[in-house]
């Protein structure tokens, strides 16, 4: 796709969303059932060999010019497409198609002195605008979850995708148009940066964003956008083994909040251990860590136990490694690990092993992140683990919603108000 | 107080905000009788006859200077206090301390299959930034329902009124520092447009904003913020006289809307009139609009019954009049009034008067607006008179909160999982 020239680019997006408010409208008002059929068509259609084929062909493209960019490795695998991620997308449609419509719903109703019958009743949230990296799949699953909320959707994905992209918004269309639903579904065609600064600005059709992808982006687009910005910059999680700790029970959780997948933002980061139990519990865990691929790094306390070890530094301990690396700090106590918390972490999920209740009920109550444990791994932070069905995003800002979000925090409560010819005195 | 330098203004409003998050931490974890005692006390010390004497004699510098400026009518009025508004700030604070405490709340609690125990418990938002005009009642309002909920406050009030909310700020305070609390309450004290700049960048330390003023102000903090902003521009309101409307009801409904109390928001300020009943209600509802001193603007069907009222312009449907003004305008039936609204109105508040149900239900659904209502005035859509207690402000933005905001409204809700050693697959 061809530079345009930037008052095009900017009628183009104002036109487009303006689209995608008057179809969101439109889609506010349609049934479970419709919303639920027109998922699983396009289930079907993405099952197809000809959609298969014209998608995996795009992609090749996509692929192609990233190689030729000199782009590798994670970024690469980010962007390719398979059939086993052609599954994903549709797998994910059905289970959106299955989870309970979160639109229309009376959440509170009561009645006032005067008569006046107060509900509190679930609608969408609007036009939702969705900006995002590499990752195709985000297409299909934003899309979808937004679409049962009832909501219109502006897609901007990243520009090594764009013929994925557009593939894909094209199999959507397709499926949307005979229901004249197909401006529910938007796709910004740019690889323009400039697109997202102009998306950002139109607060009188879109009334979310959701920005998906690196720290970089995420504080770019909170800079510059006028419309409210559901967001996480980075998670970086812990978890802290109290001294009244099971300690097999708080090394198998360290591990699997650490090693079971040490890309995601739900990953442990720093380990935090009252200085109580450091000396029995660090040496066996830090075999265990040795074995799993695992660098610590270490205070100099857990270093004095653990010599081997290298010297954690400030930065580690507000690095989000998203690596088979480990920050670790030995603690005096809850107090020192809660401050430690609050300074270096980025209220996204943490963790507390112990088997006092009191213990865990301060640090539930201490610890403001939006997801706190008690003897359970961090990696739990995850809408489908927490029964939430797919996850939209994960908030770490408290507007709207805090943690992570499924099709719920896609929609908002209006007041709906009967009288009988009240007048206020 | 003397316009100060940048570099120190900055630094003076990063440490404010900081010691506000730290306070907030604190507050956070008190419990309900500490923090009514305490905005009791506050009620009781405002009400000394030496505070009071204090308050005044603050403002009447704050009236003189604004007499000087040429300041007058409607904004020094705002800007007053008499012993008769103080009592008012009494009354408020004795009503947040009867309020339910919003905190500590577990909304949702379900069990997953493997066991993990999930509850959503409110907590304070954390540190609430409220950018205000000239009437000092706000700082006691803002302030007693953020600290209700938990939640330090950091005020940047009107130049107009620094003397004033210095008083209340400094009354605040010594109310507040025995028990160590006294930075939940921060005062940023300059009369500089520069502070509200930097007050709007400190994202790290503050967690909303909430503007309260004129249009202007609120358009310039949404384009500054680096932090959530939770405001409403302007309430449009619409009243539609259905064909099947009680007539009656419908002139009790619209005069009560427009008339009781013009310069608010939720006041009326354009009548949708079916199309065939305007000549049966037109004459007399404007013979009560005559005598209540309102002046009519309509379009030319409206006007083609009453010949003697101005024709409306396209700009006085979108006005905001906050004055005896009332736009009309003759609608062919819902479809069109719907479209009306959707166009010139704000999203604030909108009536239906009309016996059927059916056309009841599809304006309920139809309309987006924060608050719909169906034979009831517009004047209804306020804190206090929905139930929800003091009101910290109004939505109309649909993230986080959509319409009159009480103390439910200042705390977000975090996951708390009990597990016993679960770890992800």
């Amino acid at each position: 796709m061809t530079a345009e020239v930037d008052a095009s680019l900017e009628e183009k997006i104002v036109e487009l969303t303006c689209g995608a408010r008057a179809a969101g409208r439109k889609l506010a008002n349609q049934n479970t059932q419709t919303k639920n059929g027109l998922l699983l068509e396009l289930a079907r259609l993405l099952d197809s060999k000809p959609t298969r084929a014209r998608l995996l062909e795009a992609n090749s493209k996509d692929l192609e010019a990233a190689r030729e960019k000199g782009i590798s490795g994670a970024l690469l695998d980010r962007l390719a497409l398979d059939d086993k991620r052609i599954d994903g997308m549709i797998q994910g449609l059905e289970e959106v198609a299955k989870l309970p419509d979160p639109v229309g719903v009376v959440r509170q109703s009561w009645t006032r002195p005067n008569g006046l019958q107060v509900d509190k009743r679930t609608i969408p949230l609007g036009v939702v605008g969705i900006i995002y990296e590499a990752r195709p799949n985000v297409t299909i699953d934003a899309f979808s979850l937004c679409f049962k909320a009832g909501n219109a959707t502006v897609l901007k994905g990243g520009s090594e995708a764009i013929h994925t992209n557009r593939a894909l918004v094209e199999t959507i269309s397709s499926v949307l148009t005979p229901s004249g639903l197909e401006d529910t579904c938007q796709f910004i065609d740019s690889t323009s940066r400039e697109a997202v600064s102009v998306l950002l600005q139109q607060e009188e059709t879109v009334d979310v964003i959701i920005p998906r992808g690196g720290e970089p982006l995420i504080r770019f687009v909170t800079a510059n956008s006028r419309i409210p910005v559901i967001k996480h910059y980075k998670g970086v999680c812990h978890v802290y083994v109290d001294e009244q700790a099971d300690l097999e029970m708080a090394a198998a959780i360290a591990e699997n909040a650490k090693v079971s997948r040490p890309g995601v933002c739900n990953a442990l980061e720093t380990l935090l251990v009252h200085e109580k139990v450091a000396s029995e519990f660090l040496p066996g865990f830090s075999e265990k860590m040795n074995t799993a691929g695992v660098e610590l790094r270490g205070d100099p306390a857990s270093r004095a136990i653990l010599p081997e070890i290298r010297k954690a530094t400030e930065e580690d301990y507000y690095e989000e490694f998203l690596d088979l690396i480990l920050a670790v700090r030995v603690v005096s106590g809850l107090d020192q690990a809660v401050d430690h918390i609050e300074k270096y972490g980025s209220s996204h999920t943490e963790a507390i092993v112990t088997r006092s209740s009191d213990r865990a009920r301060e640090f539930l109550e201490r610890v403001d992140s939006s997801v706190v444990l008690v003897n359970a791994s961090t990696r739990f932070s995850d809408g489908g683990e927490l029964g939430l069905g797919a996850e939209i995003g994960i908030s770490t800002s408290k507007l709207h919603a805090y943690g992570p979000m499924g099709l719920e925090s896609l929609v908002t409560e209006k007041f709906v108000i009967h009288g009988e010819g009240q007048i206020r005195e």
